[in-house]
């Protein structure tokens, strides 16, 4: 950031500040929402905060910003736990909350074009209104956009079905570093035209453009769901009977949930209202969920898969939800781990990815380094089987203050990240890079690549504008 | 490739041939299948021929062509339609067909690693051996090389379904143009640790580096498969089938092929042991595949599917395959199209993409600009309903020579490229850029997008050694 003004001119900024207008511009009170987040941690400092009501005024700004050599950092919903959506030092904060039209729906085409500033619950509605279903679902639901969304790759609950973020996009359109505006809004699910723009711009947290518009693939709508709460004897029979299932149903598994008993116990203890919903305790369980778009008998097939999953001991007891009410309740579980963690205090958080396969001696050996360095150490691992992506919290020791490992934190993540290594897999699954994995990236990553990834930045952010401090 | 050596020197020549030693280097009359294609529209010429048997010896390869400024041209199964595998004048052409190894099959991972050189055929049979499915199907899939299909992001008869070869590809393994290899053989379905270089490589048609191994997701097998072949009264009502066929059948056509009458005429004339599998005619048809990796009544449910589609008149008549022998033959009428025209003469070929809710609208527009250039030209219309993939094939009139268009060509294409832009479609839907659409893409693209491309083609390969006079 050595040749980027931190600090703007007056002047400068008052030509951003013409460009949107008074109803752009966040100052005073109005600017806290947009340089704090939920848990805290992290915490911006913009030079000026902008939300612009179109395209064009956002092109007109990263000009403005191009030609002073101001920095520019685009927030979404503000929900990212990367820190990537933070301006850092005095960046001009660019808030796409103010593009919030669904600009067009074609069933026929089964797409949906976007602004970005859309929220993403409102584009679940809008493709359900018109008899559509748009699959991607994570926790922020009802507050990230899909900017943001696309700029993390985010990932949820239905990627073992659908894919990520990255997969449900057919075109976008981006404001790019030199303030140029790239139209690819392309309806198209097939384009052999040159080199993947959009692919690149997805998943780049905001370094490599703005995004400011998305064709969004979407499917037919779920007719019936049936969903399974399962008890297990080891996480290699979780990652046997997501094989097993998916064989027996024809790929009907839409979720499949890993968490453990310690996850569980949590859970249990400290969200008001739950239950376990088996009578025994197991080491493991998986949550799934089976889904169809037509008409067929999906309840009886998961009775018989499970049934046969128990003769070849993968399963040892599972509940089938009766109605939507204990759907909810089973999914309750599993989206209460985060809050059941705080609770106790989180000690250490890892969103890592390793081969489906591979999750049993991931485990093995990931418990193994955090017992070595806090022996007593509660190990909390949940996550998505068929993805490979196990969310591995620590929370101290029963009875240990909240804070007893706060100490232990890098060295743990470090041990955790190491294992990673040899199994060569992410430590940022989904949640993405943003500041927070900046130099942990860097470390595990080959030359090769961070020069390749480094190359292109320099391509196409020549003065290196585009969210400083974040990804590279 | 002002800089760049169309004759490497001797000195340079011999360290090359020294790399793969006598086994790796094609001359004399070895030579001429690489420099040829099947329908001898592109043929080439090299300064060597080498196949290096590991990635470390094309390595080797690219670092010597860097050093000496000599320009490379990776080929594959020399399938591709758009010239993209041929040496223009004396580059290197670095066969991958030594590395044709199956490295590693993960069944509890549904993936597989292979060497580029590895034949699509080959990599279903191993699929297959290990009880998954992989889905890519094209009509080269004998000969064309998973290197090959990867870096021109192949299409074929299953996208619908499992989408294009962009969307089997989990990991990368690559030589920059640099010479360093680039390790991404990732078995990861989640990794959000930066940009996606594998999917900046897929589609770049080796102008960005040569992919010499990837990891390909597998899929579980289909159990049953139900084929029909429809009469449908209008472009407009197969466009309707589909979006009809996936919301009862919750999503099971994993094929939905459209087919003029024109076409199926061509066929059912030129082709030993065609006929026409409905009892009138109809303007056009549609051969549906659905399929499913369960038990379930999928016949009765196509069954059904279809007596609702003809209450809703969206279908006239329909033959249901009573066998594989029959679908087989259905199969063979779509497939022999291509080998139809060649009996009358291909006058124009165009490989198009639009919305698939603009398909109709193309069509009417694409006819009429083509009757005006051309009045009694016969249009060849098919292609891939749910991928907006239209192919458009222009033969002369009935009883004119073969060669009747081949003065009008360039203006047909020019016309239909036209209609195209209006409909923000793709000229190149499938088959790529190579040579062949080298100057159309570049005025058909924005600046913005052309530049951004540039600017990455520059950034990645500064000495624009990697397969010159491809695509940018």
């Amino acid at each position: 950031m050595s040749e980027i003004a931190r600090s703007p001119s007056p002047n400068v900024l008052n030509a951003l500040r013409a460009v949107t207008g008074p109803k752009g511009v966040f100052e005073g009170d109005a600017a806290a929402p947009f340089l704090s987040e939920r848990r805290g941690r992290w915490a911006g400092e913009a030079g000026l905060i902008l939300a612009p009501a179109t395209t064009e005024e956002v092109a007109k700004i990263v000009a403005l910003c191009a030609e002073a050599r101001v920095a520019i950092t685009p927030q979404g919903g503000n929900t990212g736990l990367v820190g990537g959506q933070m301006p850092i030092g005095g960046e001009i904060l660019l808030s796409l909350k103010r593009m919030a039209r669904i600009r067009e729906i074609d069933p026929l085409n089964n797409t949906m074009t976007v602004d970005a500033g859309v929220v993403l619950a409102a584009a679940q509605d809008a493709a359900r209104d018109a008899g559509r279903f748009f699959p991607l679902s994570i926790g922020s639901e009802g507050t990230c956009q899909i900017g943001g969304v696309l700029s993390t790759n985010a990932g949820g609950v239905n990627v073992l079905r659908y894919g990520s973020a990255r997969q449900q996009v057919l075109g976008l359109e981006a404001v790019l570093p030199n303030g140029s505006v790239w139209n690819g809004l392309r309806k198209l699910r097939k384009d052999n035209t040159g080199y993947d723009l959009k692919q690149l711009l997805v998943g780049a947290e905001g370094t490599l453009g703005i995004i400011t518009g998305a064709v969004l693939k979407l499917y037919p709508s779920t007719v019936q769901t049936t969903t399974a709460f399962v008890g297990v004897p080891s996480a290699d029979a979780a990652v046997e009977l997501l094989s097993y299932a998916q064989g027996e149903t024809g790929g009907a598994a839409s979720s499949f949930e890993l968490i453990s008993r310690q996850s569980l116990d949590l859970v249990v203890q400290y969200i008001p209202g739950a239950r376990d919903p088996l009578r025994a305790s197991h080491p493991w369980y998986v949550l799934a969920e089976f889904s169809s778009g037509a008409g067929g008998a999906l309840r009886e097939q998961t009775e018989d898969m499970l049934a046969g999953a128990m003769e070849k001991g993968m399963v040892v007891d599972a509940a089938i939800a009766e109605n939507e009410k204990q759907a909810g309740d089973f999914w309750r579980m599993r989206h209460s781990i985060s809050e059941a963690i705080n609770h106790v205090g989180l000690g250490a958080r890892h969103d890592v990815s390793v081969a489906t396969s591979a999750i049993p001696a991931f485990l093995e050996r990931a418990d193994a380094a955090v017992r070595e360095l806090a022996p007593g150490a509660r190990i909390v691992a949940f996550g998505h089987v068929g993805d490979g992506n196990v969310h591995y919290d620590i929370a101290p020791a029963e009875g240990a203050a909240k804070n007893a490992l706060d100490n232990l934190r890098d060295d743990i993540e470090r041990a955790v990240y190491d294992v990673i290594a040899e199994f060569s897999g992410s430590i940022s699954a989904e949640h993405g890079v943003g500041q927070h994995k900046r130099s942990a990236i860097a470390a595990q990553k080959s030359d090769t690549e961070m020069t390749a990834m480094r190359a292109i930045k320099s391509a196409l952010d020549p003065l290196g504008i585009m969210n400083p401090g974040k990804v590279l």
